[in-house]
């Protein structure tokens, strides 16, 4: 099997929740099946856009199991499986396998500040548990830890950590990473508003959840940087970029389930604290939606 | 009840482990016993020092339990609820209050930041189903939230929250609370390096772990200010500030093991990923603690 | 003569200027008497307040032979020399030792981002031009460098460089320059919200501001502190509170100016591009003003 | 003439100064010619490379009448004319168009932060009194003062307000002025680093010092921008851009002046208190530009 299964759009499906706040696995199966109808190349549930921190164990084996049936194989999976302690990341992790994940996600989540030793402990300890390959995902915002490219380099040293997410939302650190790790790292763009500048600066895939709502242009920005077409990138990437300015500023499940409700797939419901985005903001939301459809029609 | 039962020194017991990385509880009750025996004015488990977020609900239980069982109604007591949860964080509340714990502290953790109304909606779920105080807890560097002063009035608009814990590490906002919320809110500091300028400032309380290392001169501090002398605050003050700043720059669980275990106390092993301080910081907080002890003499 | 001729508040005057944006002496010198007959302790003439970096050589030299006059050596004074060139720094610090200042404050201008030698490098040449003391003045947010208490060490073996002015806006520091440079080195702070705090660690004087409108409050704090009286120091801080952060937010030149003309005093104009504070500014100042009068009156 | 006379590379020179701290004109005028020759797009006197803010009236006249004389017309010249007062900034305008600069560059010095009406009056008032062009230039780093994109376009309603300059090295900030202020608008990129995702953007130029020591590289970069090629532009970007990053991290005139000295084209000596590099900063900028010329060689 390949160590890098992943390249271009990589989709990231939100979980949805019933009026009883359990997770809604029907509901969940139609978007993910929507995700990979409109062309994709690859589903990663369980992020941060699939609220995982918020999930017990079992919402979590539910979702990755539904996830695995749904995509049935068509395309590469990536599940994320962080957690706290040690013990549960590699518990997730060869649950995930288990259940026939093609990669597993890690970010090194910490309340307590990690030491550069520690985190590579952990990721040395859940990759001698598992055989598929492991993305290593840096993102202080929410991680609350910034993985120096000097410790990603550290990480990659590990046979089966082949890939990296950044979503520091700073080009100049993909510019390092790739100058230090070489240009055979794959590295992965997570921050939305960075795509262009990302793809520019050689990331071999994008992680998103904005293909929920609008992945023709994520795609099209994809496929024209592929193409070496740099003016018709430009172009498509601001086509979409209030979109993707707007889901980032207002927090990625609540923005894309009232994506979805607005069109007409359905979002579900949120597991407390997290609320409904409220009437003005989905109204913003359904102002740059329709924007957005009128501009791609006339290009 | 007293609304707000604690001033002075509140402090926070670790959680120790054994070499499975099991919760060590004979370890916990002698460590709880000696906080109660040098003087402190509160106890309170499960706080960022006790790893809370590291625990299973299981292990949560136990360490609520001792702890009532050691305290014994000698002192009052702070039980650490807070969850990503509202769900969870009730039923952590209500197991607490069952146990006999005089109040809960609770902090909005957050991975997806919170909004205002979600936040009051969070405290006000978990109020409205126990009848112990809560201190609200502002910790924007491990909450993932900065509470603005108009969002802790709101909060204090809820009955049974009655006392805040503030540990942005700006005396600015402790200034900023008593104008905006009035003299007679209860506002506790948890910074340790702002002890002696947030009772400068009027703080009921101190909430702090290092009494598990240095009790005597943490009393002296509180009674000092109670006494208004200023001078003698500041000498006292300047004699423990090595050993505060040293705590919190290498992280409150690791420093106090390590201080404990220097003490011939025992502080016991760690749950991974966490780890304990290297062979040199050990040395620099050995030689922070006797130079502390010398100093202390000749005073 | 004393190598540390300061101790308490150190007022900072205004430079007032004409509708032709000239300076305006006769103007300048009543503000300034009326600082010498408020009681404070030290004048200080072309700080930030008197918008030193603005003024061209002639205009810098009329303020300090005006100061001269106008104290006419009932109190010590302190004249800024600060300027990006080393040269120009030499050139304005001997001209105010030869009016007459008692010592002199530097802050490290920097466009260009120095190095730690380059700023020694620029203390010691000026240092060796005079033979008054000078106050060396850190203040990130206006000089654009942070000097670390190491740096400040280095400065403070320069013979003459005998304080130090802290204006970081964080208390943390102010014990570790105590720390660090040991008790007897004598300390100022520069921000006028940390006045309390920065008394309780031990300050030396407090340079402010402030006192072109609230003389009395400011020099009843350092009196409580002097006495060693905590809670009448906490009293009489938080009824300043809310004009020391008006201030700051708001822009001291343009707050002085505009209490200055509440107080009818007189405020003088501005050179461009400063402009007066506008309409709802000023009428939030009036507010605070009256409000706070009404208050002391009530103590 | 057109309202925007400049797209590519726009080339900063530094000001070089003799033993005694003057500035060296023949030495300055080699270094522009070099420019000149070199195929850059515009040349830009005066600027942060040029220790504009360290320079007093005549040198900053003399700088500008060399370079008039040098370049004769053979290319556009972009004068730096900012100072802290609109008095000072009209005065340097003004010379500058008598002298025949095609334009200048404006930056809101700010000692006190100005509000955005005052700094709208002072570009108002400049422009007022002259005829060419202004590029209005954002560098809160050194400008100290963040100009909001709502501010720009207030400035670009000022009729000769032609043109930005962003160098808050955000790239997101660079699409927001795209579709806040529109596709027509001319903007420009100040920060080395971004160079790459600035131009992918559709930044009109790139204003930079890195000319001064790998002219045919910079240009290369935007000639595969301008020809649509990505990939080369990706390539070429790389191979630049550790030594992009050192002389922004070393600051433009240490690291400029040391690379000419490497060259063999001699850079000058300095004002104080800025000193040279030191010899470890050297022999790293050395080994930059060996492995750099290799590269290219080899490409």
């Amino acid at each position: 099997m390949s160590t890098v299964p992943f390249k271009g759009v990589i989709a990231y499906p939100i979980t949805p929740f019933d009026n009883n706040e359990h997770i809604d696995i029907p509901l969940f199966k139609k978007q993910v099946e929507r995700l990979v109808t409109a062309g994709v190349h690859g589903i990663a549930p369980l992020g941060s856009t699939g609220v995982m921190p918020y999930l017990n164990d079992g919402e979590k084996e539910a979702i990755t199991e539904a996830t695995m049936q749904q995509v049935a194989g068509r395309l590469p999976t990536l599940v994320g499986v962080s957690n706290l302690t040690t013990e549960r990341t590699v518990y997730h992790a060869r649950f995930a396998e288990k259940a026939g994940a093609t990669a597993v996600m890690i970010i090194p989540m910490s309340y307590w500040k990690l030491t550069d030793d520690e985190i590579v402990k952990h990721y040395d300890k859940v990759a001698s548990k598992i055989s598929i390959p492991i993305m290593a995902y840096n993102n202080p915002a929410t991680g609350g830890v910034d993985m120096s490219p000097t410790l990603l380099k550290r990480l990659l040293e590990i046979p089966n950590v082949t890939m990296i997410k950044e979503s520091t939302g700073d080009i100049q650190r993909m510019h390092y990473l790739r100058k230090v790790l070489g240009e055979e790292v794959a590295f992965f763009n997570g921050s939305n508003p960075l795509a262009l500048a990302a793809f520019s600066a050689g990331a071999r895939g994008w992680c998103t959840a904005a293909p929920n709502l609008i992945p023709e242009l994520n795609i099209a920005l994809y496929d024209a940087i592929e193409k070496n077409h740099l003016d018709r990138a430009r172009r498509v990437f601001y086509q979409q970029i209030e979109l993707l300015k707007f889901i980032v500023a207002k927090g990625l499940p609540r923005s894309i389930k009232a994506g979805l409700d607005l069109l007409e797939v359905g979002g579900g419901g949120f597991k407390s604290p997290i609320q409904s985005l409220d009437e003005m903001e989905i109204a913003e939301l359904a102002g740059i939606l329709s924007a957005m459809e009128n501009e791609v029609y006339q290009s």
